[in-house]
């Protein structure tokens, strides 16, 4: 088969840790399967700051512009909490979603059976969750322009929140098509009682509904969202919101499934390429022990096979390797519920590498 | 003592019916405490459309600016949800409080312990969970140009988000108050990794913190809020926030509890005025159906007592009445276990009467 370029991108914190257990699940593909994988590494974020004097230097970008897929860990961390605008990680990442092209961003909140005594929802409540959140990641008030002025009280600070029909349409109908592949069910989240882009928003999924007859369409406003999200997450399947309110829910549905150590996420442009990361942070407090949890990030590797590379069954094989380890009872400290029996990172690694 | 005036406005759907019991809570402690109120009714919302033509008509306005106190029931339903923009419920609502000045919107989020079993979260999660979400009420993204217009990709719409320095510091300034009269923890939420409205925010909230010595302040991303919300609800106290995220967060707050149909809330501005309602809707499904549950509303009287009139005494002999009448076992139907065992508004608002 044709060789695949990924650009690796280790990142801060635990980042280099958990990419290295997904980088031997990749390899253990390439064994298994006969795929060729050209993987090169590229610094981000804070490193990036530190070596490079910003959060996302052009070579890192090249790089990922030239790859089929990139594979991120995780990005920032207290050391450059302060820092000013551009010198910070999170620049960088708004930076490489728009550099890049990434509008969409994918988010499915699965439960893992083993893991559901972790979350804090009853598990009669919880029963039956597996939502997917898709965000419209580069448009709305994260990109909007932004400047302080002196008003008529004295300073202000501005944010913008922009919307154009067509950045609406190309995210809903994403959300619609994955709709399609699932439960056939599409919750739409805007305030469109007060907002006027929430208000495009929904003319333009109403619009666009009558293409997709099948689809269950439901509008729901997004503070709504966050009590049903706590009342009845099995009842979604597809939830398609813009930026800001993409970041709340998402962040909310993927806690409620108490696998938040699990879980995985793509941020997709047009075509087949993509950026896959695990839902959880740097965790620096933890960074450098080898004692994080892999599997978000192996998980990861599944998510960009069945994405972008369109390789289901190898994907289906990590999905299982890690199940079966989990279900052994092996656990990492934060899934742990006798720590003092929990594993290392590479440890986590090396069982589900076995178990493929 | 003498008269305080009091503005009634029922609203819409179920407001009619729970805003009648609190009324006879109002009654019960003039003849209990000697405290005489004038009440008056005003139009407002879906009714005051039909009516008048606007949701908020210029007497009731007036009738507000008049009064002591608010007592608003709830306004909106589906009849009025394609209207346009100017002869919707909610444009009443923003308009109410802009045009009052009531830039606080007070949500206590409470376990009532004979309902904890309603909370969809683990009861032991949930066991010490009593927070106040101070939420920013005339500023932000809600009030701020909204319009279209042609882009270079076709329409779009806008929205933009304002606060400045004054706005932010008496919020906040506000919430640290509170924060001293309780457990003196205040988390201020904000997207400062993102956001320049937010960064303001951060700017006013740390330059404002040294006056308050003794209250531990944590900043925390409104993300990351969503989250702990649901892992670690019990070790909130007060929560600051703007006005878009203390939306989201206070309903999300409120859902947590278990306790929705029971939650009250306060809008303060300057001085002692306040507009005091339940947090729940107007649901227009069991509107006019007499089982209602008025057990927010009530307690929204008790909260006025105590925000506005300093009648703290009678405060607590209603939440104490509201206790009792729970403990006992009676319930509405949505609080019910036992749905045939349930009573209707008018029965539980003459029990808490009766037990004051
Ligand atoms: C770090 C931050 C800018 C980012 C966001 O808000 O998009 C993060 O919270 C996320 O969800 O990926
Ligand atoms: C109806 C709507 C405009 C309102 C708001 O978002 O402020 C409501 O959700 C609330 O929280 O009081």
């Amino acid at each position: 088969s044709e060789v695949k370029k990924i650009a690796v991108i280790a990142g801060d914190g635990i980042g280099p840790e958990v990419v290295g257990e997904a980088l031997k699940v990749l390899k253990k593909t390439e064994e298994l399967f006969g795929y060729q994988f050209e993987t090169e590494n590229g610094l981000f974020g804070g490193i990036a700051i530190d070596e490079k004097g910003t959060p996302l230097p052009q070579e890192t970008l090249d790089l990922c512009k030239g790859a089929d897929a990139v594979l991120l860990g995780a990005v920032g961390g207290p050391k450059w909490d302060n820092n000013s605008k551009e010198l910070r990680p999170e620049t960088g990442l708004l930076g490489i979603r728009k550099e890049l092209g990434l509008f969409s961003n994918i988010r499915p909140a699965t439960v893992f059976d083993c893991l559901k005594e972790a979350s804090t929802l009853k598990p009669e409540v919880l029963e039956g969750t597996d939502l997917i959140v898709v965000r419209e990641l580069t448009g709305g008030i994260y990109f909007g322009e932004k400047f302080r002025r002196e008003g008529a009280n004295g300073e202000e600070a501005v944010d913008t929140c922009v919307y154009n029909v067509q950045e609406v349409e190309r995210i809903v109908r994403q959300a619609f098509d994955i709709a399609m592949t699932r439960g056939k069910r599409l919750a739409s989240v805007d305030k469109a009682n007060v907002l006027e882009t929430s208000r495009l928003w929904r003319e333009v999924v109403n619009r666009i509904a009558p293409e997709y007859p099948e689809v269950e369409l439901e509008h729901v406003l997004v503070d709504n969202c966050a009590m049903q999200l706590l009342r009845r997450p099995s009842s979604f399947d597809v939830i398609v919101t813009e930026n800001m309110f993409g970041d709340i829910l998402s962040d909310e549905a993927a806690m409620l499934t108490g696998s938040i150590g699990m879980l995985s996420s793509a941020s997709l442009g047009e075509g087949s390429f993509g950026l896959y990361e695990p839902v959880h942070g740097s965790a620096p407090d933890i960074a450098g022990q080898g004692i994080s949890n892999p599997i978000a990030t192996i998980l990861s590797v599944a998510l960009m096979f069945r994405l972008t590379f369109g390789y289901h069954e190898a994907a289906q094989v990590i999905e299982d390797a890690v199940k079966n380890v989990l279900d052994a009872g092996h656990r990492t400290g934060d899934i742990a519920v006798d720590k003092s029996k929990a594993i290392g990172t590479i440890e986590m690694g090396d069982l589900i590498v076995a178990a493929m």
